[in-house]
């Protein structure tokens, strides 16, 4: 292998330059030459592909976003954009691919691979961390401390008015998000899509609080089976009937996908990155390559894409003890 | 003068807790006793007044949010309310108030101080530096940097995907916020409840956009005279009809009100405690301790809430010019 | 058991107060009173201990420090002190305790089982992650974001000026901080007590270091072979002898100790927490609770202390790869 | 005027990458040419001279550093560097100048102004807030944020341990630095140039603290007529002469010159940026584009260099009253 390729796809979570940089570095230093696609497979398809350098990935270890822009690519579905993909990376003489995203990335990076033979070895790029075969995922530390600096910020608002706070966090088939921010932040309730919420046990938690609890903060995944945190809101609100009490909503939004990657973000990534590409050296193909127990994996497409993740059940018990 | 209180009222803001200290450690300094008012006018009624000492505020000078609570009063806006209010002062000996809050807290001061006689000097603590007589208001600076952090966060996300973002920022009746932060953000456009918003000259622009640009930032005032983030998003959308152009639209909320002081909030909300003291001492009654042109000015009610306090020019000429 | 007490000892580090309070409330929900003892063994023997509710460690899981204080006590290396210490315990009826703490705290709570018999499980509180029996120690998740923070501004300001910087960070005997930090900042160079030191090789590459890079970072883990930050910067310039390249040292020192605790260690901190209490109430005495492979695990004292943490050699090889 | 350039010179400071930003796109915004010169006078001498479009200060607003680079320049002093750095200019067609700096700047463009008649108009770039002709300099807001940011965490570690903490911030000649982050982070002294330190009367009052105290906190500008923080904490550790007290040094040093700009820092830059181009349009040559009482004032070089800036006596008075 000679020429290899490194492209970002689906939504962005913060890291992703960070593993961008680790995939040309290590590139480099093993003698390959590397080119960067842009805006995913949608990029591929329209050959908006460019030699890379050691400089090209200066300076942006620390930033979020990423370099190579994303996109979600119609095209790439069909089989035509597919061999319009292929064709270019012919052209360029590109034999590997290393692509960070999540379920969708490797989805098409397992049909790609399929139909072409081309080597690809992903890495973990989503601030969800709802993929197999890694403990966590790139931006998912990040977007956690986002929230959790954000829902911060609400307590000591909910606290001066003795208010009862709905903040919905990012997540929409998974609770991670949710949990982890929940703990940290000392939440009263937090409601996921892995297990059924149930509103009345809520609305009488609420009803009984003891007299020193200033406030009340429940934190809301976006996908939970009983709707947004607004949606939610009302329904409680509806059934406490206390007019005294004071209810507020915030949705935190797209802040969860930016900002300066954490130092866990940057050095997961910076490792899934040197992965991928010493991955493709050991021929490693359609897997990827995630940090499991502190080593390396590397786990079929198949399974990141099928098997399920489920919450930590330590972390459930938590928030039921320490929100007393 | 021998003892004087101290609360907080309406809309808490980042840095109320390290004036709350200020007006504390000077008069204890200057020989008074000081009484801390939970819950604003609501405590004053109700009798929810306790002693505090040196101790009582150390470590809450970094402290978002207010130890002294937070409230809206029904009660105080008839004559049966505020009777009791000053019973309940004149129980204790209480001769003098500090009032930190925004305009509804100093009417409320202003015909308690008319009916009663009771001296009471305002600290303007209110994120929408909306207050007539001071340059800034404490929690104002705090409220822009979160703002900005936050803005920050969504251009990384934004420029990865070529989106265009309208982020509604707190901002009923003026633009402070949006505009320092959508200078800080080097926003495309800001829209503020000051100035009449040109959707037409917006949607224009935003199809004229050269080619360098990856994304576009909308900061939007709640208060905007076309409506709120959404609302202005979906009429834009309409109206520039390209359907690859993605829009989207972020309401940042109540993180604005939290999070622990900037140095500016901190030294201000020092400033104005320690002068609102000192005013009540030299007999400077019914009226506000701003801080303008680096100097304490004591403003009388009437004025801070009854004149406007205009967006400054050259802050709009900004945004025209840089965003180009 | 139906009463136990938890303290803190040793350096404190970010996240001990989320620990406190998972102790705590995990205790109250068990069924057990609980108590707090000030100062660590030193308030053990001078009687310091106070009955500890829900509302005692409400509002502190987000801050830095340990409401509990922390302090090293010589008295207890001594027969006499530990006698007295458990004197008081017994007189409070005080039949586990959970410590909170690093190396020397737990070497403490050994003897102290060993003579007294008085059951003691650990928490490995510190920011140096140089604990055996834990993936990482509580703090130090929040000290390498810290240190990277600091670095991330450093570098600024170095690429500006073209510098040379070599930063020290905290770790007498471990390399953790320095080597995370190190990979987080894209540092050129990171030196570690772990490996030996080679100047020679340094001052090679930074003599051929390629144009585009504008500035050098090099950190230094305080307990390095070749001595301090500063110490290293001097004997690098005397080999460089390049009157034209500028040095720079920065000693990052307290600031990493203290700080809100990140997500992550307010997660870890909180089970490690619950898991103390619940191994109290399993009869799994002098031993550690840590979380290894996202497990909680349970490490005899000895083996806290006797065996060596090594460095992950995969980010030692990022180090070298990506800072081409 | 047709074409301008504009450069950054002498210490770095967060917001001159606004300031940049706003000069290139005013400049644009009013027809102009708009040329970067690189390393300051440096590459004024050395033809490092590129032409600067709208894109090319495209998201650099939030970042800290230049991305034209400083340098100090010995060569500038000299007449026959000044007339190499002119003839460039010249050679350019570049009639007018933006420089970005502080004391030593204004000096030399004053000199080159007197001896070449090229039209300078200054931006206050520094963190030192030591220019006479504006309320504060860019980069002042951002150093005394993390100043406090980094004091703030001092202080929960200080306080977990009751020691006494001498903390070093930047201040040669000036104690603003010190001052604003003394009053903001509860300090309990603050020592600066412009006033004689009396360290007796700091030993006396440590000496006395009140029991409530738990921690203090001495901030030290690092040109204190007694000498560094390392030199004054030996001085009373000397004259205290208890064992008991524990005393620790932190200098935080060059993280106050890098970070991200504040909100107040990036559109003070912002508005000199734009005021400085607008100045030279108007004719106003040789002076500094400063913002005092919120307007745009334009001051002679020989008075910003002249005249001193002292304290705000206030600020003084705040750090004794409020450290009760």
């Amino acid at each position: 292998m000679k020429k290899i390729a490194v492209f970002t796809s689906g939504g962005d979570s913060p890291g992703m330059n960070a593993c961008v940089r680790a995939v040309v570095r290590t590139a480099i230093f093993k003698g390959l030459e590397v080119y960067g696609i842009y805006r995913g497979y949608e990029g591929m398809i329209e050959n908006d592909i460019k030699r890379m350098y050691t400089y090209s990935v200066s300076n942006i270890v620390q930033r979020g976003g990423t370099i190579l822009k994303s996109a979600r690519s119609t095209e790439f579905r069909t089989p035509e954009g597919r061999k319009k993909a292929y064709e270019n990376l012919k052209a360029h003489g590109i034999e590997g691919l290393v692509a960070i995203g999540g379920d969708g990335t490797f989805t098409g990076a397992k049909i790609f691979y399929e139909e072409f033979g081309i080597p690809v070895v992903g890495c973990p790029g989503t601030i969800d961390n709802d993929i197999y075969g890694t403990d966590y995922t790139i931006g998912f530390d990040t977007a956690v401390n986002t929230a959790l600096d954000a829902i911060d910020k609400i307590r000591d608002t909910a606290a001066a008015h003795d208010r009862i706070f709905f903040i919905e966090v990012m997540g929409r088939d998974a609770g991670f998000i949710a949990v982890e921010s929940g703990i940290g932040s000392g939440a009263e309730f937090v409601m996921v899509p892995e297990t059924a919420t149930d509103l009345d046990a809520v609305v009488k938690s609420l009803k009984n609080l003891r007299k020193t609890k200033t406030s009340s903060i429940i934190v809301v995944a976006e996908g939970d089976d009983e709707g947004s945190a607004e949606v939610i809101m009302n329904k409680v609100k509806d059934k406490i009937k206390d007019k005294k009490k004071e209810f507020k909503v915030t949705t935190l939004g797209h802040i969860q996908r930016g900002g300066n990657p954490t130092a866990r973000d940057r050095v997961l990534a910076s490792r899934c990155g040197m992965a991928a590409v010493e991955g493709l050296l050991e021929g490693k193909f359609a897997c990827m390559a995630g940090i499991m127990n502190q080593e390396v994996v590397y786990t079929p497409f198949g399974d990141c894409i099928g098997k399920e993740k489920p919450l930590i059940q330590d972390h459930l018990k938590l928030i039921e003890y320490l929100s007393i």
